[in-house]
């Protein structure tokens, strides 16, 4: 377990089949190689059921990839922050693209998160809507817009634009409050042209996950960032 | 890890604070501590992320509480029955009712669990539902009256003419489809009661996890099934 | 206002533009138009805002697109199935691919329908949906694989043997329960196949709603019952 | 139809048995019959089947009480905005507690509004959440905090400080844009008392809906408003 410093590169495991269990594990521990030889944060969303065996096993940060806004007791199947923390992760992804939630319960995770010592991670698709979040007081914001996730176009290239107004509206809230963008990131270039952008790092997932050698890309999108 | 025999007692941990993580693999070391001495299966439905630690350190059967009707690729935050089968659980529940599922999604999970090897344990509501989901063709049903989950006032001695009207439900499917109930269930005598309705079992959760005594609770309750 | 007989039409207007008010009250004259002119049973689903428009300006059978499974109370923006029926509705669509419900929803859903008067009509997507669907006892079943729909490649002739597959199995149920078909409908040899393999008729939308000339299409549809 | 004027009083029919079809037309021309003795300005929201029934037959502003953030096209069951307006609704309202949607959503909800015409009403929880709300830019914020809702326990008098913490967050977004509070306000006292915190209006339903004299208690209301 270790704090973020940045830049920062988190990968979403999401449920790829190249991620189940061992397999994620093993894409954790090049995430960490990776980290270690070039001096980046590198982060890491695993599935639920292998949090505690890749926070185990590594030494790199460790997200969920979703809490529940509930506390003990009830729920059957919901994700309860304390039992992510215990497992192992330091913080958790929040309404990601394929997880949206209620304007109500993304509150109720930020503040669950904090209460638990999670730092809370969420995701957004318009400027508009980073600016809402911005106001719901999270530790990190990802701006993805959802039509490029998974393509290969990546974000920083395709709309610079709508990244810059997505900073701008986070500064009129919070100027210290650190956004990432994500969607079609899948080289060293594309993240270099992210933090260009006054970006604080890249939230990603099958540009690494998917690729052919994971390793390789990790480095040179890790090597853009020094 | 070991198959079902029945009678059955399933020991749902919801997320209660009393089954995260370590204080999780404890409960169902007394389960299985119970299950050893009295030769009744027992099995437990951890919190997602403490499947594994909970299937790596004991040799009882383990649930997840909630699956996806989701293929291996995008979909963040859900859970891939790929990924509970390598994590060591060796069956689900689905639908329970505090995780209701769309009848369209629940036929999907049965389908999964088929294909990837996981028992289905569908949760019902009504003895119409039941009827339903046996259609569907799962490995085993639980029938619970939402209104009496948590309540103490046991299904097998509030609603025995319901429990029979679902069982006969069944029978018209699949005489051989094995049904729990559950619900309000809390000591040995309830347990009784429902395996002489005719159900093989029970499927239960605070009767157990905030006892004073789970060893007693679950002790008794075993002993009621000889 | 009047009852549905066999074989029936019908036409979900969805929320297509072309459906809209007074539009969608130009779609219901014709198809009363084309009813009378062939003795066909054609009943129309409007949008929930114009199903009291609708009702009060035809002679055929109006079918909500949707209710909630909600008692009178509480449930601001759901749709309370006596306000579809005083607005006169004689029946409701349950659970069509775009508005999914739960197990326990549909269950309540045909509970409800048939405590206030309304005919309701289930939506299923696979055969053993449709299976279990018949096991809820609603009215009348539309089996409509969701890869069809909308595609103009007719069910009753590309997914034959998944039609009567159905069939037989909501036969071992109820074998008086009528099952309609749909997905993919768009003219009169596609109604007269549907008819052909034991169906009761069609449920359909884009086919007509979307057509250039409705009154035609129609008109070939019905002639194809006779 | 017609505008809204500050203060402004907004009934939700909500799905109350009192408020269906004819009924709730008559509960609409009792706020029209004290807006017009008052000159204040008196919404109404009535359930979606009768939207067209009362903006035909009153002139008072009436809202819809959801629409879906959806294009015209395909959507069974959906609540397209189109159609509300098409029906003589001026506005609508967005993610009240009872229809809670995803943050993603509420932002389309707030730009098709605005596409069609709709003046947009969005309902908030909490004061952060307010706080996010403004930075969508919707016309108007109903902040109701769901605990006091249905309970006769004023907003305005149990949690003043809330709706102040939330007046201020707006006023750092958009100074302008109007707020109302909502939950628990039952007489004239309540009203009076959530305009000196220096909302612009109240939102309610059951105070109005459920009351044995509705006309006496809009009539002490919209006095309370002079």
């Amino acid at each position: 377990m270790s704090a973020i410093k940045y830049p920062v590169i988190i990968v979403n495991f999401k449920i790829y089949i190249q991620s189940v269990g061992r397999k994620g594990l093993e894409l954790a521990k090049i995430a960490e190689k990776v980290s270690k030889e070039t001096g980046v944060c590198i982060g890491v969303a695993p599935q639920t059921p292998d949090i505690r065996l890749i926070a185990e096993n590594t030494e790199i940060p460790v997200f969920a990839q979703h809490i529940d806004p509930l506390p003990p007791g009830r729920g059957t199947g919901a994700v309860l922050p304390e039992a992510v923390k215990e497992a192992g992760a330091i913080g958790t992804l929040i309404n990601h693209s394929e997880k949206r939630l209620r304007l109500a319960d993304i509150d109720e995770c930020v503040k669950r998160a904090r209460e638990v010592g999670l730092i809370s991670l969420v995701c957004t698709n318009t400027p508009e809507v980073t600016y809402a979040t911005a106001a719901l007081g999270p530790d990190i914001i990802a701006y993805e817009p959802p039509e490029l996730i998974g393509t290969g176009i990546p974000v920083s290239k395709a709309k610079p634009e709508a990244v810059t107004a997505a900073l701008e509206l986070v500064r009129k809230i919070n100027p210290g409050l650190p956004v990432l963008c994500g969607a079609g990131i899948t080289t060293g270039e594309d993240v270099k042209k992210a933090l260009e952008l006054g970006t604080r790092g890249v939230l990603l997932a099958s540009g690494v996950v998917k690729a052919k050698d994971p390793y390789k890309v990790l480095l040179d999108m890790a090597n853009s960032c020094l």
